[in-house]
């Protein structure tokens, strides 16, 4: 028993001092080339632009290379800000699956959409009908890779093959920035981008996405195109009781949810669409059938457990030594990040936030105020390029212009770490003392 | 120790007696109707047609109905022969992902393809060295859904948004089914079908799927089209050696293999592209992240489980008392299953098959025989419809038509379980004694 801590404190010596030697190397690197994370945020720029766009500095971003900062990437809403609850949970959601299992391409059950695994589709009503946030009788549920295969799924399904011309895909500025290059990339003879909802005037039939609550600006929405012939996808991935209010279950033709933004695992690409017309839930699962043959089966179970885990944690909450709901522990780190945010931005003239009313949440049985996954910040004053300044200090947000709405606006993202967060209010906080 | 074996000889009594319940219902269930697969082959149909087909009975059939054979679908390409084999391997392949991991939209390292995961890489480049199927060397990997999504992200990365009409996709007849309806389904203003490459005469670019061994048929295949100015998928699904004599390294600019074929993991969607052009791989991996924001995480990981167990029972087998390689096992089943085959078409004159010759198969180190994962089947003499003939006896396959070939052909997957095939070969050999 004496050797023992003996060959522990040699062994943690040496991985001190091996420590040391890394960590005094990388802080030469860094401080030498001022870059330290440059390549890591090059990497994650390439998810939705060019690389190239790396390279470039503003010029306003050399100004304040000598702060030697970090860089701070809010540009995606990566939803790494979840990990914490799942690590708290274990072995909860731990999944385990055989080599031999899920080899088929279909799945068992009578399903329009034949490669909907049947575990999956029974956590989904389960999670909805605990939530009370959208109704699930009556309807079809298709499954896809992410939401984005199924917001494509919807246009095709909603979509005619013999109209004269691509039928129109329009939605309220800001709107989500992938809608238009999603649409338009294929240049698709059934459907093209036609932009804001509230310019457009085109006779005839369209397709309207509407994002509630909004991304990026968090407000709740409803079509804004007051006309018959509109074809209506409603993309609810916020509407869960830790971004907004519970008002009622929603209750549409086609509603779309995914487990990105809900449990936080973006990694999974699993979404969900609840769909009332039987024709439509076919051609859907047609579009995913050509596209990617079905979707992933080990993702598929593995999102079955983890609805399974949060419907189970708002059960258990209830009784007695019950733990935290994954929804109370998600609404408080939303609570308070927003709390820190709103105090930053009050504590100057610099920016403003939007505003949101409380209204009363089925779900918490209270009163709650909407607190968005992403922050739709304005620059206030002589700043009229919000992104290219932000970006000056090192801080990478998404620019009004790619919502279709001024560059005095900037989507920044609120799930990340609490490590980045924390490091943005301050960062933040800075900006405001010095300018 | 002696209530042990007393209580288990009850418990296996109730089953057994339970089970023989069950058994008997459903025979006479089955004989009352004749119907008792009729749902699970119309569930199955709904993968590749639309389900009302599935209540249309061909005159022909009626015929037979009296016969009450249940019904054999071998019309897709399931590869659930395989299963077997990963049963036998036991916990080898099992993979256990717990709640917290994966949860972010990125993977970590500094590929092209952002969303690749590094483990799958590491697995794929080993792979192919043991097996000397692709040269991985200057190659960029990009996963995809599937290998359909990677046809779909290479005819977007190998089109041209500003020409000015769509780009000819064409392959040489009898070619995949898929491939038309595939490029057609979007109505993409970027590319097109232009059907038979042999019949291919329009001047400027074009896009050749180059399928090799052939699916349908099996054999091996160069590009078609002798000119300058085409631009080569090469589909190496089946360039596998339980499927064909691996002659050397594929070395092309874009070649795509999927895990459905190679291991027979289907259900976990994911395919992968070896890509030559770092501009290709960008606009692949561009079309994947507007397409589905990536590829399951999941799913890559227990891909990169699986394919690194492939290479390594190739390594043990080997050594002394080594087990029996993947590709060893898959080898002799379908050796097996073409030689039972080729036995009952040889006895009669109603059928006719593909006759290939063997060649050095530098992975087993001896000649070899092409064994393709579908049977191209002819009916000789009179039967023009050879589709309808077969589903006459309730054997569902897909006709020639569907791969630009006359209707006296029809495919049949090979890939089945071991006692579909049985029943198939039982089947097809009493059609020869009774015709």
């Amino acid at each position: 028993m004496v050797a023992v801590p003996s060959l522990f404190s040699l062994r943690h010596l040496l991985v001190l001092s091996l420590a040391l030697n890394v960590s005094l190397i990388l802080r030469t690197l860094y401080h030498e080339t001022g870059e330290g994370n440059k390549w890591w945020f090059c990497f994650k720029k390439k998810m939705m632009a060019d690389a190239e766009s790396c390279f470039t500095t503003s010029p306003t971003a050399s100004l304040h290379n000598s702060t030697r900062e970090n860089i701070i990437d809010l540009d995606h809403g990566d939803p790494t800000m979840y990990e914490r609850f799942w690590r708290q949970m274990g072995d909860k959601t731990t999944i385990t699956i055989p080599g031999w299992q899920s080899m088929s391409y279909l799945s068992e059950g009578s399903n329009i959409c034949w490669f909907l695994e049947a575990e999956f589709a029974t956590e989904v009503v389960r999670l909805h009908n605990v939530v009370g946030n959208a109704v699930t009788e009556g309807r079809h549920i298709v499954v896809g890779t992410g939401s984005s295969q199924l917001i494509l799924a919807a246009l095709y399904a909603l979509s005619s093959p013999d109209a004269a011309e691509p039928i129109s895909v329009v939605s309220a500025a800001p709107y989500y920035s992938s809608y238009p290059s999603m649409t338009d990339y294929q240049k698709s003879g059934l459907y093209q981008w036609a932009g804001d909802a509230e310019n457009f005037d085109k006779e005839g039939p369209y397709i309207e996405l509407v994002t509630s609550p909004n991304n990026p600006d968090g407000y709740r929405r409803k079509s804004m195109v007051n006309r018959r012939q509109g074809l209506l996808i409603h993309d609810l991935a916020y509407y869960w009781p830790q971004y907004t209010p519970i008002s009622s279950p929603s209750d549409h033709d086609l509603t779309l949810f995914t487990a990105s933004k809900s449990t936080g695992h973006a990694g999974m690409r699993i979404g969900w669409a609840l769909v009332k017309d039987k024709e439509v839930a076919k051609k859907m699962t047609k579009f995913i059938e050509l596209n990617t043959i079905g979707v992933s089966k080990d993702s598929q179970l593995r999102a079955a457990k983890v609805l399974k885990a949060v419907s189970e944690s708002c059960k258990e909450e209830k009784q007695e030594n019950g733990g935290e709901s994954f929804f109370k522990f998600s609404y408080k780190v939303m609570a308070q990040r927003w709390k820190q945010l709103r105090e930053v931005v009050d504590g100057g003239d610099m920016f403003s936030l939007p505003q949101f009313s409380p209204a009363f949440c089925s779900f918490f049985g209270k009163e709650t105020e909407p607190q968005p996954a992403f922050v739709w910040l304005k620059c206030e004053g002589d700043v009229e390029d919000c992104e290219t300044f932000l970006r000056g200090y090192k801080i990478i947000t998404r620019s009004g212009t790619q919502f279709g709405a001024s560059p005095k606006y900037v989507r920044i993202s609120m799930l990340d770490t609490d490590e980045t967060f924390i490091q943005f209010i301050e960062r933040l906080s800075a900006i405001q003392e010095r300018e």
